[in-house]
């Protein structure tokens, strides 16, 4: 029987993958620091901080599992893009997959970052759009990645790289862009916007979770961006969201600056992906449905 | 009084500028080999061969027109892209160019493309996305462009460079995408496309118009991409237009193999262009509302 190590399983991707593998027959073991009071189930937790990477690579060599899906990293939102713990992580996560090489690991798949990429660029693939991370974030994850790669290439152990654009859906944390519009609509707050022209690649957390299913079950190693190919004006992401949830308002496109650097479009190339027999399932609409639907369900006393 | 001399004026970009530069009060001349029966009204035609460049230079020294709007090249469909009159055309106009300066001339706009960038890259900005055609037409527009700039670096007269991307609408070639498209439904012919997920950047005639007017008044130079900036996948031309018309039927999409090469996104940056005031005004269903309404005027007997 396969056998998945995930790291983050406790986390917004983590929490859509861990019941995917499961229902498809992995076994699945997770580490976490503070394993959830209420664990899911088909899930052996583990509580260990990766960033002891002694009794780290003690559990890996006790557990011994075939794949590894690597998601932990600090995700806070506003705070993660400079944090300095992103050193951490990343030494971190280079300690975890040396162990899980010496201990027989044969694939690995790791959660990198859109962020990696020069934005400049705008359409970001794979083999073409250069690396020139803009944050402490991206570059951490971009040296992890590379560092990775030479680490383990004669290692035999497979290691494929998901640079992850814009994951939305059930879970995503407050502050950032969907949940924000959602909870200013709620609250009868006025939707202030930049002027929402953005073309930004937005993908629903149940695909992004098919994405790295796939991707630990194939054999092909390297970058892969997990990512729609769909480019959505943010503006489009707002209307969608207030026509869907029958709000009357009006957003007030405008009334935040962009900063210069804003790069006006921002997608990411998906035929690596689509070559493994991948594809996103849910478009824009059903998947902001689903969400609106999670969120009226999560906070019943609000008025949308 | 300003005054305009257009090439091409009597082309798909020409047709819908001179009218424009009319109202706003230009005095305008154009250059053709064969100067159209029923002229447009406010417009000098002169005919002249642009290959001839004696006697262009001897036309362009007696009209000594303030402005050059140079929109004439090989634009036959299917036939542009590879035609070896492409490096005539890039003698032509440079001659022109320099015919103009000589002439005291003040301000040149003259028609490139976005074939000029390396597709592969796909969000195409002036000052970061390399040039790599991948036809002689790029090519040749590309060298024209750059040539251009270099001899008229120290001339005194001015050169925006203008980049134009997918135009359409009324009077486009009956060959290409849109116009294929609104035959093949009035025929009752099955509507044959690829995969139909690539997305460019199509933009009205009409906004191509009011961006190159908007070039002839700047005083900016450089590189300034014609373009929506807005990514529209041809699925969705497609699926608008049978909306639109009102065809019952269901497009073939998958039915055309899409070429290994062929960039998934296809969009210009409009940043320069916006920052000299231009934006766009048709959206897309009312650019292509248009169109089809101009194709039913112009072919009654279909059935559309």
């Amino acid at each position: 029987m396969k056998h998945v190590l995930v790291t983050g399983a406790a986390g917004f991707i983590g929490r859509a993958v861990v019941p995917l593998l499961a229902a498809e027959g992995w076994r699945v073991s997770a580490i976490s620091r503070r394993p959830p009071a209420a664990g899911q189930p088909a899930i052996d937790w583990h509580a260990v901080d990766l960033f002891d990477t002694t009794a780290t690579a003690d559990l890996v060599g006790r557990l011994r599992p075939s794949h590894l899906l690597h998601l932990a990293w600090n995700t806070e939102h506003g705070r993660f893009w400079q944090a300095p713990d992103n050193l951490r992580w990343m030494s971190a996560s280079l300690s975890l997959l040396l162990a899980f090489a010496e201990a027989g690991g044969t694939r690995a798949v790791v959660a990198g970052t859109c962020a990696e990429y020069d934005w400049r660029h705008g359409f970001c693939q794979e083999d073409i759009t250069p690396c020139m991370p803009h944050s402490l974030y991206g570059e951490a994850k971009l040296a992890t990645g590379r560092l990775a790669a030479r680490l383990l290439a004669d290692s035999g152990t497979q290691l494929a790289w998901a640079r992850v654009f814009f994951p939305y859906g059930p879970g995503e944390a407050g502050g950032r862009l969907i949940p924000s519009v959602i909870r200013a609509m709620a609250a009868g707050e006025a939707v202030r916007c930049s002027h929402g022209r953005q073309y930004r690649d937005f993908l629903h957390v149940q695909d992004v979770a098919t994405a790295f299913a796939q991707l630990l079950r194939a054999p092909d190693q390297g970058v892969f961006n997990i990512a729609s190919g769909t480019p959505v004006s943010l503006r489009q992401i707002v209307l969608t969201l207030a026509r869907l949830a029958g709000w009357a308002g009006t957003p007030d496109f405008g009334a935040i600056a962009v900063p210069d650097d804003d790069p006006p479009l921002l997608v990411g190339d998906i035929r690596r992906l689509r070559a493994l027999g991948w594809q996103p399932t849910l478009a824009l609409d059903d998947g902001l449905a689903d969400t609106l639907t999670h969120w009226r369900h999560h906070h019943p006393s609000r008025s949308l």
